[in-house]
């Protein structure tokens, strides 16, 4: 005989779950970003095909971590903070599926490069894959917790990519013109940093949220030069 | 004396009205992407800084529609298809505000191509740009209309799109092999047809939103090649 009751998590325990899965979606696209700036730092084929293969699991959470939104909001109906922290969920969730979409961009352009020879030790480019991806882990750890001061600190270090950004552009640049055999090389770098600063564009993203859910302040169009690059 | 009732508004009559907005929405992003590449074509700097600096609206119209999302889910706790539209109009929303920063993004790209003597006559690059517009606009009204047929036909179009860009890469990277002197501008064409290719992902990306709803489909990771570019 059916019971009369059913025990129903509480919905903290949910949202708790559902900040759990991002994290696990962020790790994953973190680590194919920096599987793909590996592959085109060690020349390694292999490794930038697998990144290409691999996106069942980034995929699968995209999909999971949308239905678990939807129920949440179709059958707990919340309200206020948690009803936000629910709706950054599903931003957020896109953010990251756009974030893996770079590292395969990334993979991509790092097998287009291995076909010619290297243009120049790759110091730039790897710096900028660090700022990125600190940037990506501490957006999602401000969202799990909640915590503005984290999500600042993130908005803070958009200047230095897009600093390092202008300055692949330009040593690039002058390689090219140095010496046009290089330019088909030369531009997949040049592809690389403009994937990676937006990965960083999209860390910003979520900070942002993070600092709307907690204080209701709007900084998004503030801080944002009025460009997505 | 105040009444003992309150009118509330259909439920129906305040989607539509979300609707109503974001088609606002798509219209100014649309539109300032035209602005964009014409600017770029008539070599118009004033046009150009135009699209820079007139983004009040679209950042506005942004957080209106957040806003709108956010109260409908809190107040009114949709559900089934309802809730299916409000949560897409959420990720629309992203998506035409990720429009619009393309659209700087080109205007940006055209106040530097400017500066130098013109590399070609611009065809495929305004090409790009009427069928990315094409698939924003229709994706747009499959999304009002809840139309997948016309939300499939979007889909179709994404090809298109692609082959262009290669197209324009293989013409200019030849430009710039036969002179060097024309690398900065021929980039800076290169970039332009790339964030085009990016405007016709999003519209793609609204077009899966909208089979989504409708038929419960998950056409996302299934169309898409594994790359946003």
């Amino acid at each position: 005989m059916e019971p009369a009751y059913r025990i129903v998590p509480h919905l903290q325990d949910e949202l708790d779950q559902l900040k759990a899965r991002l994290l696990v979606m962020g790790g994953e696209a973190e680590e194919r970003v920096r599987a793909a700036v590996r592959a085109l730092v060690e020349r390694n084929r292999e490794l930038a095909e697998r990144v290409l293969e691999d996106d069942d699991l980034i995929n699968d959470l995209d999909l999971e971590i949308d239905e678990r939104c939807f129920k949440l909001l179709a059958l707990r109906q919340p309200v206020a903070t948690d009803l936000r922290v629910i709706v950054a969920g599903v931003k957020i969730n896109s953010n990251l599926e756009r974030v893996g979409d770079f590292a395969v961009n990334i993979a991509e352009a790092a097998l287009r490069y291995m076909e010619h020879p290297p243009v120049k030790p790759l110091i730039d480019i790897p710096r900028m894959a660090d700022i990125a991806q600190g940037m990506l882990r501490d957006a999602l750890d401000a969202y799990v917790a909640l915590d503005t001061a984290r999500a600042r600190a993130v908005l803070g270090r958009d200047d230095a990519l897009d600093a390092l950004k202008g300055q692949v552009f330009r040593e690039l640049l002058s390689f090219i013109l140095e010496n046009p055999a290089k330019t088909e090389p030369a531009l997949d770098l040049i592809l690389i940093s403009r994937h990676l600063e937006r990965i960083g564009d999209h860390a910003t993203n979520i900070a942002e949220e993070v600092i709307f859910i907690v204080s209701g302040r709007d900084v998004r169009h503030h801080a944002q030069e009025g460009g997505a690059d």
